[in-house]
């Protein structure tokens, strides 16, 4: 084919092409049942990377993503719907929970008992004043002084709603800026697991409240013991039963896919056994990582290089030899956590460009609303940095509080789930809404700052 | 706390959780949408893991995923309907088709236009008699005979699913037996990547039919033109440009995550665009992995520890110098495939255990099925072991006719598409499976007695 005719069948593909790709012909094959995901999938992977531009003015990428997001979900304002279908999209709604679920486990692999164990301490004071102080100011202080109208049920609402912590945007920017082994980090997980088992007996408490009336205390102690019992527990059978779990399999195949999906497999079972016992599963896919070490997988393969390397070393002169050493003990013991990098980048933006769509702009637009959210925002911000000053010693306490801060997933499910039970209407719904935003869209860069000027 | 206090918290967590894990008491918190899908995932993936014991009789895992699909799928038979859901999950569904999308993108990946060209004209009549030959005695003469009840619709479809290679299969084998570079191996690869695409026009004609009653002559030639039309101009739109889109997104960030979401993202643009314009989408992934070659990627970084590597190689002495290049060309240069791998081994089990869960062990029991089966499995053999004999000279045709015969997920997929068409129906669906279990299964020990006698 001569140059000339390789441009016309190009040209003619284009013509043929282009109507077909935008509006869509359609699947004469019987084809293409989840064609429409896969370009969804494609389109928010391509746009949550271009948006790691963001990094350009030392913000971290997950803000971009979330940006992205929100605007993605608002090009509907400009006459723009092609992407809305996406915000009730069954299996991107599926993929995105996958996508934050990976992230925790793969923070809970690159974190370790031992190091969570030993911030035990201030982490559980960091959560219960992240609890008790956001929770006291919004049914008997702010909720009241700027919602007068709203009954005792409503206000208990947005008490356990401004209890929320959403350690995912936290994590990820501790991750994008390289700081999840400092010790504000591991308090602020710590607290964010205990959190989260304090807002599962909140909202338990606060939901028999509302529809039985009262709760007993020994209700509550139930509900309290089943949480605790349930943590220590998972951690305690996974921690016995994962490396021989591991010695069964290895006897049936040593290979890299052996290894890496029985980890992959772990990360998904305990964010299952959490959400069945009514915590969420990133908290459960946090502590399946937490169990998982390096010598549950030393009876597997060592990543092909690494083999060869190991080999090298064997019979190399001195310098080298000590270099390679060097690198085949570094790599060999990062090997999970390098096989789930790739899942990690696929799935977790995901996560964070679909929470961006679910912000409404139009919310912002009554002025009235927008106002008493402002002022309860001002209550969530200053509920958890309070609660950073319960970090302890040798630690900055304004890193720790404002990584508390960020409500997230968290904080709309208490808002749903208020909604649900009738307490939680229009306006109220509205202004939960605007405090989860802010508090999850501002949360990255103040952090990212005041990591920076710690390091500096 | 003492081993005996942590073992009776074990024991109590376990007798609490197990009859909640078992009968789901159930996700108050408002948590846990997905979590069902979570533990299916795991499940599925810790089956098919376990499966690749088969690998011990010499058999592909392959196969050991379809079996335990096979066995999954029909513990309802004992009363144990557990996984009875999986089969009409519609997410999960999804994360088969996703499986198999990456698989064949993997697989172009592993591909490259070049290679492919020259394997030249033997691959092409090899793989042109391995469509016609099957195809013609499954519509015209072993389906008549078999099944006279058949439409023509159902054999045009049993017909379809005879001319089917299996790449991931026979390149396996293959591989297993260490004769990837053989000319048989060349030859076999080569007729099979140009089967698929045959294929793949066969399925769009097919279907045509079906679903429109008829097709004309001037249709079936638009049909293979705007499959030849699509893949040429996917082909060459995607040669020019990847290297351009790869260029403004090398100067957003050049990042291991980056590189890899593009190749990802481009793999699921092409099997949207297939199946837009009515190829499956796995031909549309294969086209994307086929375009994209390490040239792509250069502005991208290599992984921390080819850098590591290529900086030793610098002053290393004589040996160590020639071994640390050539480590460091091959693994830069495999990349993408390496990244591709984790995701490959969440998602691509899924596909084939699921497509095994789609077999009704009931049709088994009957003998007429079965004899039916056992002929159509004849007839996939002796169709492909005459397409072997095109081979040319200098070759052993065996080897090539045997190579062809594993139907794999390409025939199994012409079987779905047959069913949700409607035209294949129990008992004929079941004869498909069959006949790809027993191709699958019967040529890795027939290949590997060839391979040897040809080696002694």
């Amino acid at each position: 084919m001569s140059r000339l005719t390789v441009y016309a069948v190009v040209a003619a593909g284009l013509v043929y092409m282009i109507p077909t790709l935008v509006w869509g012909a359609g699947s004469e094959g019987g084809h293409g049942a989840h064609a429409l995901t896969f370009l969804f999938m494609a389109l928010i992977l391509l746009a949550a990377k271009a948006s790691s531009l963001i990094e350009r003015f030392g913000q971290p990428s997950v803000l971009g993503e979330l940006l992205v997001g929100v605007v993605l979900g608002n090009l509907a304002l400009f006459g723009i719907t092609f992407f809305e279908p996406i915000k009730t999209d069954e299996i991107i709604g599926f993929l995105a929970e996958l996508g934050v679920v990976i992230l925790l486990f793969q923070i809970g692999l690159e974190s370790n008992i031992k190091e969570m164990s030993k911030v035990g301490l201030p982490a559980i004071m960091v959560a219960i004043a992240g609890v008790v102080v956001p929770f006291g100011l919004g049914v008997y202080v702010a909720g009241p002084l700027l919602m007068p109208e709203a009954d005792m049920n409503t206000l208990l609402f947005i008490g356990a709603a401004l209890t929320a912590t959403s350690v995912g945007i936290t994590a990820r920017v501790f991750k994008d800026l390289g700081k999840l082994q400092t010790r504000e980090s591991q308090i602020v997980l710590g607290a964010a697991v205990i959190d989260d088992v304090m807002g599962l007996i909140i909202l338990a408490v606060v939901s028999a409240i509302v529809t039985v009336g009262s709760i007993t205390g020994s209700a509550v102690a139930f509900i309290i013991f089943k949480a605790i019992l349930f943590l220590g527990s998972a951690i305690l059978i996974g921690q016995i039963l994962a490396p021989t779990i591991s010695l069964y399999f290895s006897k049936i195949h040593t290979g890299i896919g052996m290894k890496f999906t029985l980890a992959f497999a772990v990360g998904l079972l305990f964010a299952y056994a959490a959400a069945e016992i009514g915590l969420a599963p990133i908290i459960g896919a946090f502590a399946g990582g937490l169990i998982l070490d390096a010598v549950v997988f030393r009876r597997f393969k060592r990543p092909d290089y690494v083999e060869e390397l190991a080999e090298m070393e064997a019979d190399a002169p001195a310098p080298i030899k000590g270099k390679l050493a060097d690198i085949v003990h570094r790599y060999e013991h990062r090997h999970v956590e390098d096989l789930i990098e790739p899942v990690a980048q696929v799935f977790v933006p995901i996560f964070f460009v679909v929470t961006g769509m679910a912000v409404d702009l139009t919310t912002f637009a009554d002025t009235t609303i927008l106002a008493t959210a402002l002022g309860i925002t001002a209550v969530a911000f200053f509920g958890k940095i309070v609660a950073g000053l319960f970090a302890g010693k040798g630690v900055n306490k304004w890193i720790v509080g404002f990584g508390m801060v960020p409500r997230g997933e968290v904080g709309l499910i208490f808002a749903t789930i208020g909604a649900g039970l009738g307490v939680i209407t229009g306006g109220v719904f509205s202004v939960i809404i605007i405090m989860v935003i802010l508090t999850t869209l501002l949360t990255p860069p103040i952090l990212t700052h005041l990591l920076r000027k710690q390091t500096s």
